[in-house]
Order: C-alpha cells, then sequence, then structure tokens
C-alpha cells in the first residue's frame, strides 16, 4: 500500500491486495444526492461508503458499532483518514467495497478500503486509523480482547 | 476470499396488505452518518431513504434516473416533500421502505413512502410530488408515454 | 400560507409573509456538495438550510438546541416536515432562510421558513412541526415556559 | 423586521501565527445534522467543512468553482485528501478553518486546513491535493496563469 503507514508495534499485519488477503465485501450503487455539480461521486461521500462497509465489518465481528459506544468501557475514535481518488464514480453504478485490517498494533488499528468496480478496476482507496481509548479516560490502551479475538476469528 | 456481507440493495415486489396496492420494497441499514446527536436518524436523512427508493423504482421500470437526465427531453423536478415522523429509527437497525405511486395525473405524479422495520411497524411516511417538464422549456407537460407505460408495466 | 395546518388551540399565530411579521434571516451560500448531478441544490439538502435557521433561532431565543438535548426535562422532537420547491438554487449563490414561528399550540409549535435571494425571490418554503413531549415518558406535555416567554420576548 | 443573526460567511485575512504563510479563515457553526451518535462531528463532515472554506478561497481568487466547472478549458479534480483528527467538535460550537495554499507544484496544488476554535486550540488538520487537468483530454497540465497569478496576488 502506498500510504505511510505511522510504526507501532505490530501484531497482525496482512499485506493487500495479494491473493492470500482477507477483505470483507460489501456492495453499493452510487446515489443521486452524492453526485456533485460536476456528476461525480463527491469525495466527503466517499469517506461515507468506507464507512458504511466499517460498520458491516463491525457487525461481523459481533461487535455492532451501537454496542460499543454505548459500552462505557472502551472505544476506538478515528484518528486519521486518507483517500486516493484514482477514477471518478458515476450516478447509479454498482460498485464495491473491500475492507480489512491494514495493521492491527497494540493501541491502534487501520481499517484499508478499496472501492473497485464489477470488473476489478479500483475508483479510490481509503485508509481509516482509529485509536483504542478507555472511555472513562479518555486514555490509549492497547487493543481489547474482544476485538482482537473477532478479527482473527474472521481471519482480518 | 470475500466473507459474505449483507446486500445494500435487494429490492422485491411486495403488495401492501391493506390494498391491491402494488409497492416496491428497498431494504436499508441505518448508518452512523445518518443519526444525529439525539441518536436517531436526523430527519433530513429520512428524505434521502426515500429518495433512495425512488431512484431504485426508476431503474425498475427502465428509466435510470441519469438517463432521464441526460435526456433533453423531458423531466420531473421535485415540487413537493412532505414527511411525517411516528417512530425514531436508530443506529444499525434494518428497515424497509415501500415505496409506489400514489398518484399519476396529465402533469404530475406522486411517489409514496412508507418505512417500516420487519414487524410492520411504521417509523415514518414520505411523499414527493414531481411535476412533467419539457426540458426545452421548463414548461409543464403531460406525462410522457415511457412513463406511464413502464408504471403500468409494473403495475404501479 | 398554503400547506395545510393542523388544528390545535392557538395561543399565537402570526401570518406571512405580511409586513408586520416578525422573522429571523440567516444568510448562507450554496456548496458545492449541497448541489446534485442536475446542476441545483438536492432537495434534502433544503431542509437542512431551514434546520440550521432553527438551530441559530434557538440560539438567539437563549435555548441552543444543544442545552435542550442535554436538559431532561422536554424536548421538541420533529413530528412533521414539509417543503415546497418554486425555483432552483445553484452553487455558490448568496441565499437567505427567513424563519418565524408560525403557530404555537398548546402542545406543539410550527416553524415556518422562506428561503429566498436577495432580490427577495422565493426559491422554496419549508414547515417544520414539532410536539413537545416530556422526556420522562415521551408523552406529550404543554409548551414549556421557557419557550413561550423566548418567543415572546423575541417577539416571534 | 429582521432580527440580526450571525453571518455564515465572513470572512478574512489573517496571517498564521508561526509563519510568514498568508491564510484565509472561514468561521463556520458545528451544526446538528453534522454531529453522530456519539455526539461529536461526524469524520466526513469535517472534509465538508474544509471543502467549503476552499470554495470561499477560490471565490477570493476570482475563480468560483461554478466558473472553473463551467470553463471547459481546465479543472483541478481532488487526486488525495487526508485529515488528522486531534479533539472533537461538538454541537454549537463556534469555529474557524484557516485554508492556505502548502505546495504550488508544476500540475498539482496543494491546499491545508487548520480547524480550531477561537482559542487557537486546533481541532482537526485537513490536506487536500488536485490535479490540474486540461477538461477536453483529462490529462494532466500545468497550474493555469489565472490560478498562479490570483495565488500570488492574494500572496498564498
Amino acid at each position: 500500500m502506498a500510504v505511510a503507514t505511522r510504526p507501532d508495534r505490530c501484531i497482525s499485519w496482512w499485506p493487500r491486495p495479494s491473493s492470500t488477503d482477507v477483505s470483507f465485501s460489501v456492495p453499493f450503487v452510487v446515489r443521486f444526492g452524492e453526485v456533485d455539480a460536476a456528476g461525480v461521486v463527491y469525495f466527503a461521500r466517499i469517506f461515507d461508503y468506507a464507512h458504511r462497509a466499517y460498520e458491516d465489518l463491525l457487525v461481523a465481528m459481533g461487535l455492532p458499532l451501537g454496542r460499543i459506544l454505548a459500552d462505557d468501557g472502551w472505544g476506538m475514535p478515528l484518528v486519521h483518514a486518507e483517500a486516493d481518488f484514482s477514477r471518478p464514480m458515476r450516478l447509479g453504478e454498482s460498485l464495491i467495497v473491500d475492507v480489512s485490517i491494514a495493521e492491527l498494533a497494540e493501541r491502534r488499528v487501520s481499517f484499508a478500503f478499496a472501492i473497485r468496480d464489477a470488473e476489478g478496476t479500483t475508483r479510490a482507496t481509503v485508509r481509516c486509523d482509529h485509536a483504542f481509548v478507555d472511555m472513562a479516560t479518555f486514555r490509549g490502551r492497547s487493543a481489547p480482547s474482544d476485538f482482537v479475538e473477532a478479527a482473527h476469528r474472521l481471519g482480518l
């Protein structure tokens, strides 16, 4: 991946998009309200596409975001997000977000997203870095075992 | 390997229980970015849910919105929209939009939307009124035969 | 006003847009991300414009929305919203929302919004009806005196 | 009578304290619909804040985005965007975006955005990289003289 990673002690790491990587795929359709005056998806909406796939991945991990938010033990606020926009996305297109865990470090986790069409052409890539925090103190903490186990269970 | 996921666009025809009307059903999941500081879906997003179902209905009618927009013959701008909010929608809920044509008049068409959960409880209803216009003059015109025929073909 | 009102026992009522009405004006600029593939403001964003003016009005009333939400005494959820779209709004336009209280009834309040340009041409009108509720029971209640007094103080 | 209100677009020139850079400052208020279920601004909305400041900067440069889009000569599509989120932004807060040109290269331009409160505490930083393209071919081209001259004229 081209994005610079902020090194930390890596527990696990999967290079993408190799043939052995594990990702989670979420299809979507480009909606009218997401397309801008230039006729292509407005860039901030692309971060929405990524976040929706992240929400679905958390559900698959047995850790829906609503439950994490309601839980007063730990949280994982977003600390950094970035995207590279390769090719425009247009109204009505059926596309796919592949999401995977790019890096699971002691105190943070990075999700990588590739948005592609059915032919496999990448339209955009997104990376979101989250820090694990203790919700009582809002200080950094190590990755919760619930999270780590769920990631391993899915082979992520 | 792609982990199976839930579809963003899985459409079905569904006779509405209370009548002989035919409606078109579009499932969706309430997303994090759609929920407001009060913990429920922000009202303006509910109009988005309706519009997305309208876009899917137009695709099923063989008249995708992108093609209507690109066509310089006719258009159907929105002239009125309204919604009644019965019960809150919360993060992560799986809901359904039922969309039907409430009225097809000489120069306008009204779409009715009911947003409900799997148990059939209505969360909100939306109505959107569109006028048929000639794109060259932006004056009102009668309903295009393409539109009327597609509506009849689907039994709407 | 053309919209049908749901009759209730009226405490106060000001017809709009007469010369004696009191309204609150909030200027704004049409943003790139608010404009759709047809080159005009996407309809659901117009409800956002109204809501932002409502938020500013509440601040002027000394009742910022954040404080109402944090207060466990009362709330005013939206029960109905509607809009008439008269003329398109385009990227970069400087427009104004005039907001006023259209009706303050025993258990509900309606806000009326007119979105216009500097020349006074109306682009859209919006109406939002809120119910006063007790937050402990989520049942209807009479208009809180804080709210009624602030409305009177501003001459709304 | 119109009650006075706070401007949505009140722009000022402001030398950034730490350097001789010139930046452009755009105040804004955090809106209800921008805050998520966790009670803070949803991350994708932060990119909207940056983009709105970029739109205002282009207006100040005499190159409003609508005119660039309508012009068939050149364009400047976004190729990369990233943000670091330092501290949460909450409903009703009055904040400021400082925007400046971080780098003007032969074929691309980078805008830097700092979102801060009135006390100067940074909440988030954003960077957006745009490529200059010829609209006929959509191939890269050198920075248009209009753009370069306007940037120099403003001391950016």
